[in-house]
């Protein structure tokens, strides 16, 4: 009966993957807090070539840091993400948010004409002033955050981008990147996304935020 | 202010979505239904690219099927697998469960010096007998599977073996194809993986269940 050799104590595994990952990836073109987030997206895919398609802006580890640390709710377009969120790592217990399985959420599709993802957006908006919001899944999502920040609803601290697939992925994340909204984001090209990435750029911000109490 | 042109409707997103996976990827070395599970596992990551590095037994998704048809329960390695599955499409209510936030976790983690993802496989034993197991984060969950199973635990109908990362994950999915267990799995050798391709496997299998209560 065959035994397996491999690497069971679970710091060991830590230490190896992010060196691993330190190893591959050149975070050269990127501030300390923010090659930190970087960091954990690639070790959350076991992918170090989505840095090509990384996209940020300057004062986005920064920003979603400091919502953390002010209490600022984590607003999620799927439950993947709530779960992906380590809530032993969140600074303040912050509240973790989708409105995806509301019941409001569905006539308001209907309504609207619309995805449910898209219409769960609409019931962020009590909730969005100074948040961290996380969209791991539905393109819809991200375009329907967009419209409504363009017409004026309460900005974010943060939008962690990474909707996936092959309709309206890349194009919601170009039109993230593109809109001229004053709010800090990090958001990866193209196709690839998912919830486990969007999750570990929250539990990154979170990381940040902690570190930050402590000096 | 930005008004988007994007594609709002859910139907026609799936359309679209599943025509550019079959554009994309060469389904011809799979029969009809492992074909209908890779396209899933392909749209839920966006990488047409990962058939390259899919393996499995010829009888993974008849095995899958029969399974859930004939209530199995489905053993998740964490929440986010669990939270992936959509309910509404198995075909009996099938149980999803997920032993890592037992409180008998920890301590049986300490006491075998493995991780937590291992632990919680420990717990699986009365549920293995054909259970559809989806490993969609931990290697030490596959490897403590493939360890248990090689001490005579009961068999599960298949195994989706999608853990993801730099340390152990390739290793665990090779140990998978090479163990001689008898029992069908799908695998994605090298790193790649995660828990949406591990429940995007579970969500193709239930389809293939009620497609098969209907004819």
């Amino acid at each position: 009966m065959p035994s397996y050799d491999y690497i069971r104590d679970p710091q060991e595994i830590y230490r190896q993957s992010f060196a691993t990952v330190r190893a591959e990836a050149d975070f050269s073109d990127m501030d300390a807090e923010l090659a930190t987030v970087a960091e954990r997206l690639i070790h959350a895919c076991g992918m170090p070539d989505i840095l090509e398609d990384l996209a940020w802006t300057a004062d986005a580890a920064k920003a979603g840091r400091e919502a953390l640390r002010a209490g600022a709710p984590i607003l999620a377009d799927c439950r993947m993400v709530v779960e992906g969120v380590i809530r032993a790592g969140l600074p303040r217990d912050n509240a973790v948010f989708c409105s995806l399985n509301d019941e409001r959420t569905r006539p308001l599709a209907a309504e609207l004409e619309t995805t449910r993802s898209a219409a769960a957006v609409e019931l962020w908006q009590d909730h969005l002033e100074g948040a961290v919001v996380a969209v791991g899944n539905a393109p819809t999502a991200l375009f329907h955050l967009l419209e409504i920040l363009g017409k004026g609803a309460p900005k974010p601290a943060v939008i962690l981008g990474f909707p996936v697939g092959f309709v309206g992925a890349a194009e919601s994340k170009e039109a993230l990147i593109e809109a001229d909204l004053a709010v800090p984001y990090i958001t990866l090209r193209r196709r690839r996304g998912g919830s486990a990435i969007a999750a570990a750029g929250v539990n990154a911000l979170a990381g940040l935020a902690k570190s930050a109490d402590m000096s």
